[in-house]
């Protein structure tokens, strides 16, 4: 039988004697890509029992002992290397780009509070906030700035603010104009999103639309995670506490995690949302994996989740009658505590 | 006797008559001056009893009932909007960019993790964090733009990690430089403090060092309530859970908030520093009523600060012999519950 060892292939008799060998190259580059691709073949054969430091002393592939722990060693490492420098795939780097955009957004609210009260001791009737505050301050600075045709000039001249000096108006200005470049930064992050989430998953985009899409895949860890999922699954990812605090006691399940934020979740009406949600998950499901498996838009997901959405909100016109109180009643008490001990 | 009204001086005679009025010009801004001047000095006279919309139309200073009510509306509009103009102090400003500065630190922090671990796809073998790395990814961007002379040049040759491309070099460029901006922004804000501080409290920047100053400043609300403050309170200001604690219970009290982070407290040895924690609170109690009142640098303080902490630091030059525990002694325990009784 032949086997491949990493300096070469082995052909082993059935006693497990090595009757004939043919090393690789000595090239370290050459064997650790043979390596990594031995390794990804998934052909886990075992070699237990061959001496292969002698194998390959005998076959001529390394003249001393110290030659093969270092040749190994650099193999090693090299296919160490290669793997690190492969893991940068597209939804890692969607990923860390979701991840910056929350950080962007956490911090640019912090800021843009601190700029609102400091600003406001000077222009009190100033009633902007976020980024058009910032602008205003960084294109005006002191209120005295404002020209007569500006809207806010009235308000500007009659403000019951205090004087503001120059080293104050000019500490305000570099604090306002770092705030809009992170709000640039920020529609920068964003557009990055979107074409990237264009090419990684076009059909996701589509149907969740691509931030969305690009947190699902962030909270799920990779695409071939979140298409991995079953769309129950996916119907409920965000939703941890809700979920959890189901399956231990007797709350009623979450009926949408983050795709709440979809305007077809967030725009229906309450007695819709469940049935909308479950629908919505699942089509998300079914486009994460063609994305995953073909990479091709395929137009037909929408048209039929459209379709399916469409049911649902006919089926359901207007809220319906609201039964007692469920709580306490022997049927969910049951069922919820039968799923509790389950889990356990 | 003579009173004053919002819109004249009044005669009264004993039996709460008014025998004479002068009516001051009905100019609103002048009214307001005079209003906020006559609140400011403090003559709380009682003119209950006297019909002052009546005795203004008596004595002409009104002809009409609407006219008095327009007129008095209008002055404390102005009086109010004028104190809201001068509440912007010195100390209101560095108060002000203490809690800016704080924000920033806080958001830069978490901004520059971000970039950390973003870059570290690219460029694992960079050492660098903070400020060196956000220049660095600015200047550079890619691994490759690295030039040949530069010291992290091999690094970056022979780096494991992944090939970066356009779209992500330049969006990692704009994060880095945003947080090279805001490094910049933090600068300003501190050379702006240290400014302020120089011209507000002289002493207490020499005794404490501007930051700290400041920090104390803003903690206490305003420098006269720091001023105000007994020295045993400037000494644990920031340690309000360990003073709160030990006020609860048995544990022992703080020996000192966040004047810990002067050098003289921070580098002393632990035996020392309740000592000199207590000398330099006074010190920075003079100060800052010094500041408060004559608001001129007085050496001296800091001479005498100096020869006292030497007295303390040759009086202790070595660690004093550990007790036995002094937990679960009757005399602290007594002393612990009524100082908690007392407080309650």
């Amino acid at each position: 039988m032949e086997f491949t060892a990493w300096f070469g292939r082995l052909n082993i008799n059935e006693q497990g004697e090595v009757t004939d060998c043919q090393p690789f190259s000595k090239d370290p580059d050459e064997l650790a890509e043979r390596l990594l691709a031995f390794q990804e073949s998934g052909q886990n054969v075992r070699l237990q029992g061959i001496d292969l430091r002698q194998t390959a002393s005998d076959c001529g592939f390394v003249e001393l002992d110290e030659e093969y722990d270092v040749l190994l060693r650099d193999v090693c490492i090299r296919a160490a290397k290669s793997r690190i420098s492969s893991n940068d795939t597209d939804d890692v780097r969607i990923i860390q780009a979701v991840q910056a955009l929350d950080d962007i957004d956490r911090n640019v609210n912090e800021l843009s509070e601190r700029l609102l009260e400091w600003y406001g001791a000077y222009f009190p009737e100033l009633e902007l906030t976020g980024e058009a505050l910032a602008s205003f301050v960084t294109s005006f600075g002191s209120r005295a700035n404002v020209p007569a045709g500006h809207p806010l000039h009235e308000k500007a001249s009659g403000s019951m603010g205090a004087e503001i000096s120059f080293a104050d108006e000019e500490l305000l200005r570099t604090f306002a104009s770092n705030l809009c470049s992170l709000y640039d930064t920020r529609r920068h992050i964003e557009s990055y999103i979107v074409t990237g989430m264009g090419s990684l998953a076009p059909n996701l985009s589509d149907i969740a639309g691509a931030l969305l899409g690009a947190r699902l895949i962030s909270m799920a860890g990779s695409l071939q995670k979140l298409a991995s999922f079953p769309s129950s699954t996916v119907q409920v990812i965000g939703a941890h506490r809700a979920l959890f605090k189901h399956l231990r006691s007797n709350t009623p399940s979450p009926k949408h995690g983050i795709i709440y934020n979809n305007i077809i979740i967030k725009n229906a009406p309450w007695w819709q949302r469940g049935k909308l949600a479950r629908a919505f998950a699942s089509k998300i499901s079914l486009a994460a994996r063609t994305d995953l498996y073909s990479g091709k838009k395929n137009p037909s997901i929408r048209e039929s989740m459209e379709k399916k959405l469409n049911a649902i909100r006919a089926a359901n016109p207007s809220p319906p009658k609201r039964e007692s109180k469920p709580t306490g009643k022997p049927g969910p008490k049951g069922r919820g505590r039968n799923r509790k001990g389950g889990r356990r």
